[in-house]
């Protein structure tokens, strides 16, 4: 038995298969150039898709995942409210998920999230420079103090999501706009990073320091854990008076 | 036109009408008696309860709430799923949200919160004990350093929550657990104070450490805000390069 | 007697008396200007100044400040560490601080934030934007999602602080970088709020925005409190086995 | 060269040498305990002590260190300023620190925390019972859902510190006090935790779980991180209008 981690890398995979400039950017999906991008690091990587049977998302899939990264975008609304639920459960009980991109209008994180996490956006091919905020922080293990993206689409404030436990970057961008890029969240036992970058028509997934940010995020969340706690009825610790 | 703050108490009243022992304790149900405890504070307060039409919970009633105070209990299952969406909509626009008791299992502190807001409980009559562990916050405002409920249901750790913004209280229970008993969280521009104490059985929401901390925060929770954000396709604020 | 709320604000005023461009914008002085753009607001409003005797910041006046307002540059240094010492004492027993601009080096915010408080700078001209990222905080009250400043020197991180308590504004610069521009603290009974905006050659606190976002901070800084805590060797509440 | 964790154990050292009660539970001192305690979790650990010259804390031992674990409580105010400021400067550039027990009221730990560290105390033979408030935390790793001493030193709320980045742990002791025992923290691109128990006269740091911990933190305290910040006179990264 392996003690590597075991890594799903879901994508909705719908641009690349219809999209001619998306097919051009990621030929094989978004799924296999983060797989293959991630190789490097030492993990176990599966993917899945939405056309899947179960959306690839099995039980036992997930139960044999220790961190799902999630990508979607045109077809949030395809994804089975039940299948959302079997993720929800399996994060809760300490799977990690890393929401990329357009992933934050999934059904999944604005479940887990409680807001809309809405935001502003703009395609405009313009540059990106995120910021590390919290260098202490594993998630910015081996990075510099900012990187860049020549061009991306623009995400900007307010980002409609409850507080982060930890704010690691906040991005700059070209047209005038700030965002808090990556932030982390912790639900139940699991933990959850997201992370901004990543528009279909650019190459970002195969930019260095983007796959680094993915890898750290994925040891981070794969982190051993305390026990289950019980939940429900439970009998005194301690004598209590006149009992 | 008042400037005072309009509360509106909802109230699941069932135990209220259907279980003697809890009659005694709150013959008006359990709004009744929070509204009278909260009277002295100076707000608008009106009730509402499950079994009203729209669980009295109308846009119109919503619209004209700055703060809504929760209390459910046996038949969360029963809270219509579209007035909880139209609730959480409410409170991402800004209508504060103040969370007493068994209302950690409401459908509504559930879809906010994004977890299982499960936890560990015990009827047995024994001592709480509330420490102020943040004295700065406003919700703490008078109140001594700790209070004593002589008798309350047991809550206790761990409480299945997101890590909340501010963590105000911390009870000790005589049979041998702690629990995070007075937490804050944002989501949207609304603002929500889950509270610990309250079971049906006590005469808690008599209690003035009680009330006082309620009052606290329906204040904190009523106060101004930022602008609502705009959120979607966002024209540039700056010149972007080669546009 | 009054219940306003009785701000001192505290001015290096070395700049304005040695220095005729900053002489230009401020003839009285920074701490006359906030003086004069504050007073619509309704506080008590004093001033003190580092060449005063215990730099206008005698026991007497600090307990009866409720909120401090903090603006140093050039002259950190020749702030007495006795007064520096009374004046973190204040804060632990529950005085506002706001700590503007290149406050961030005072030894006061340094002594509250156990950090070194460095950033980048630069001194261009440069536009901010400042983005509010928690709109439900009482800071943001009355504001717009966003506000500009045509001019202002640039601060960047990494800023070496500690993770803040919340996050209310991030900075948008025109030479490229973020900064985490409004943040709370809070330290024993006391709250504090950094704002950046404020370089002595331009005219932010003529600005309405900016004096805005002072004055919510000293009402929310200036908020009743709980108790002062008993510190030191206590009896047990509650009996222990054997004893 | 290893890659292990380079973790020294300080220790204040006189209670050992001067109290026979002390002496019988820690014959060679807190810090061999420690040591012997937390070996088998693959660190290389040296040890240093209040009376070795410059306390055991040279420059070159302090560049040496990943991870420094603090006791002290008797002679806190004969620990050098000097030397509390080296230990400072490597936490802010990366160094991590683990401050446990009566370290709360340690130079180094009020020098960081920006606070009076103070608390409630009581000595008086009671069980702590430690409830894990956080599950998902690297701390957490294989502890159950709660652990207890037979007998410790009370500590209580209010403990005078900044909001923790993440409570982990929650004391229950018998005599009715509540306390935050085990609490993280960031300065500059170090990590540190402090953890409660550990009274003298106890053999708490010969219990499995509390040396469990121990070694979780160091780990956590321990993790890469990104690069050191540039900190001054920046020069743009975009160009500024009209430049």
């Amino acid at each position: 038995m392996s003690d590597r981690v075991r890594v799903t890398v879901w994508n909705e995979f719908r641009h690349e298969r219809h999209n001619a400039e998306v097919a051009k950017v990621y030929p094989e999906g978004i799924h296999r150039a983060l797989q293959a991008g991630l190789s490097a690091y030492g993990f176990d990587i599966g993917t899945a898709t939405l056309d899947e049977p179960e959306h690839g998302l099995t039980a036992d899939r997930l139960n044999d995942t220790d961190v799902l990264v999630w990508w979607g975008h045109q077809a949030h609304d395809e994804v089975d409210d039940a299948i959302v639920e079997r993720v929800q459960q399996r994060v809760l009980q300490g799977m990690g998920l890393i929401v990329l991109h357009s992933g934050h209008y999934s059904k999944i994180f604005r479940k887990l999230m409680g807001t809309s996490c809405a935001l502003k956006w703009r395609e405009a091919d313009e540059k990106e420079r995120l910021w590390v905020v919290k260098p202490s922080h594993p998630i910015a293990a081996g990075l510099p103090e900012y990187f860049e993206l020549e061009r991306e689409e623009m995400y900007g404030e307010h980002f409609d999501i409850p507080d982060p436990d930890e704010l690691v970057f906040v991005s700059w961008f070209e047209g005038g706009e700030v965002f808090r890029s990556g932030a982390t969240f912790s639900r139940g036992q699991g933990k959850i990073f997201y992370f901004r970058p990543g528009h279909e028509t650019y190459p970002t997934y195969y930019n260095e320091p983007v796959l680094r940010v993915i890898a750290n995020a994925v040891r981070w969340a794969a982190s051993e854990r305390g026990a289950a706690p019980f939940y429900g009825n439970a009998q005194p610790l301690e004598p209590i008076a006149g009992k």
